[in-house]
């Protein structure tokens, strides 16, 4: 075996996550590891509540990160309000769609998808025909920001509809959280989950949660135990509980909590609303360095998601060329499609750190070069467009 | 909100984990952040595989860790082994044996319980009575280390009885692997699960697995699905897989894999036998130590784990104040007991980075001036006594 320390590439982060992780947090999880025990600890997770409740803009007491990445903060929502039998109404636009359904089916429960174009957002009124059919449906669980697409679909509105017909809501906001409005409280949103790597350009490996308090009723409150141990909230509480004593039940991801606690910071001290305002802008001037060279995007412009740009790929490129040049010669990670959009976009992040004049610039001089050497698109035109919008903007 | 960023007090980690994590691979959870599918990334997870397959004396390919703590390891094992109306025989002599049930009948499966004390070795008498009043259970799980007691129990011989009876084995090394004998392989074991922050001094995290043939025979025919889809072996072989094209599962949880990766190497820098002997000494020196200032250890001799130490509470002591001003004074961490030896024992963990001759000495010079102070042990011997097992060693 003549194996050495692992000593990755300085990458550009520019794909669906994890996307750049700044220096603050790269340092912050250098920091030396204590007991997740320990008094200092527990005051740090006290702060990391508070962090969370802000980034989510709810004061629901029941807000913290699941030890694991985002699959594991979906199905979180999954095992702890879902009882075998029960019926669940899930949106599908996209992979994450397909997932929760999944979710949904290994609880033992009925999925009545509701099923939507990829690339499309949700439509409310095929939802609300869906709940009028089935009004013995628990829960709707929908994406607010599906990843696969870069399609962002009407939480508020979703919600609403919910509620008017006794349900709740599950809330896929893995990549909008931090990136575009989300307001939890607001828009009376029961249960959601979350992701380090996206918008909070932390490394990935935990899932920001939270649950209101009619969320929570409905897991004291269980006929069954949850059917995952790790994932048992009545568990969890216990340890992420507000003041009282904390009980163990696992050993909580330490170094990794300290990363998200000082990117929750970052975003606490640029401010929310800066935060969604530079994710906005840097995607218009994405966008316009992407469109004066030819290329377009496929998500319409009012479903667009600005951190989360699906790309169509021109005619007769190969797009896994495309993609290995920018790694290769630019150090540059861009996503490829995924399922029914395999081969047919790249997607493009613009997410927290990585959300920057400087990253923007470098995509578009990246891509100029890459596809302009092919042929495929006009040259030399892309980062003046985006310069434009930026400066205009200044 | 007025939050900082988080400095923690650096702490010598002597309880039951997480152990002292070495500069070395806190600087490797400091390095870039890369994507999970990127190539370099990819090819530092095959030779993370082979660094477990090492660690646990083992060619199973489906060996690799799970992106989530000891726990969540746990429950992989048996969510997959497991279908509703299984038998399963698990043994309890301290706390995660209580934890290995839980998960049976989460499963919708039958534990049948074999019982030995908190504080004593499985019996595999009695194992053998219930395998055989019990000819179709399917499984014996039980715990080769007992992080909760400091008891050892014989893993070699419980795999031989269970394989006897056509049952598989499920063994939980979370304190075991890295800091005492365990052969995978050698001693045939099915499926076995650890965590990264005991005697790898790895933060916590991340839980390696690893299954023989056997159980991954059993796992590609299942009758129905995982009840986790996050931990649905079936899904997860598509990404951790050798050779094959890696499809995406979820986020693997990136800089803690870096962390656990230079924590392996360091191990199989320092060589297995020689990090085996080397908790060895670091016990004895440790109890001759304690047993000099008169305390004593709750566990035989024959079934003590060196890495993990239960020390008994001298009659009259406030163990709170003891460790907390082991804490706040010393900036030392010890175990409080768990469940039945709550307030009976303390745990002192001399695991991997934190098994040294240094914290040897620190921790019975700190227990020397508190005790001391309380006028419950004999002062000033304890180190003498551990440097002449040290100096005798050398």
């Amino acid at each position: 075996m003549d194996i050495k320390s692992f000593i990755p590439p300085q990458r550009i982060l520019m794909g669906p996550g994890p996307s750049d992780v700044s220096q603050r947090v790269l340092d912050a999880l250098a920091r030396p590891t204590i007991g997740h025990l320990d008094p200092a600890f527990v005051d740090m997770m006290d702060e990391m509540k508070q962090l969370l409740q802000y980034a989510f803009k709810t004061n629901n007491e029941l807000t913290f990160p699941v030890s694991a990445p985002g699959s594991a903060g979906m199905e979180t929502c999954f095992v702890n309000l879902l009882e075998a039998g029960d019926k669940v109404i899930v949106c599908q636009n996209g992979v994450f769609g397909g997932r929760m359904k999944e979710n949904v089916e290994r609880c033992g429960a009925t999925p009545i998808m509701v099923e939507d174009e990829w690339g499309k957002a949700i439509d409310p009124d095929k939802v609300e025909q869906a709940l009028k059919a089935n009004p013995d449906a628990r829960v709707l669980a929908f994406v607010h920001a599906e990843t696969s697409t870069g399609v962002q679909s009407d939480a508020k509105t979703l919600t609403e509809l919910a509620h008017k017909y006794d349900c709740l809501v599950i809330v896929d906001a893995v990549t909008s959280l931090g990136g575009t409005p989300l307001e939890v409280d607001a828009w009376d949103i029961d249960a959601i989950y979350s992701g380090t790597q996206k918008c909070l350009s932390a490394p990935p490996g935990l899932s920001p949660v939270s649950f209101n308090e009619r969320a929570a009723e409905v897991i004291r409150n269980r006929n069954s135990k949850v059917q995952s141990w790790f994932l048992d909230l009545n568990l969890v509480m216990g340890y992420w509980g507000a003041g009282a004593k904390r009980a163990y039940h696992h050993t909580a991801p330490i170094n990794n909590l300290y990363g998200l606690h000082e990117s929750l910071l970052i975003l606490q001290q640029e401010g929310l609303g800066n935060a969604w305002a530079r994710h906005d802008l840097h995607h218009q001037a994405l966008k316009a360095g992407l469109e004066a060279m030819g290329l377009s995007l496929l998500v319409n412009e009012v479903d667009r998601l600005p951190q989360l740009n699906a790309v169509v790929i021109p005619q007769g490129v190969d797009e896994v060329i495309v993609r290995m040049r920018l790694l290769q010669d630019f150090n540059l990670e861009i996503g490829a499609g995924l399922g029914s959009l395999a081969g047919k976009v790249w997607r493009i992040g613009l997410m927290g750190h990585a959300c920057s004049v400087r990253n923007v610039e470098y995509c578009l001089q990246s891509l100029d070069q890459v596809l302009g050497d092919m042929g495929v698109i006009e040259k030399g035109v892309a980062v003046p467009a985006a310069q434009t919008i930026l400066t205009s903007a200044a």
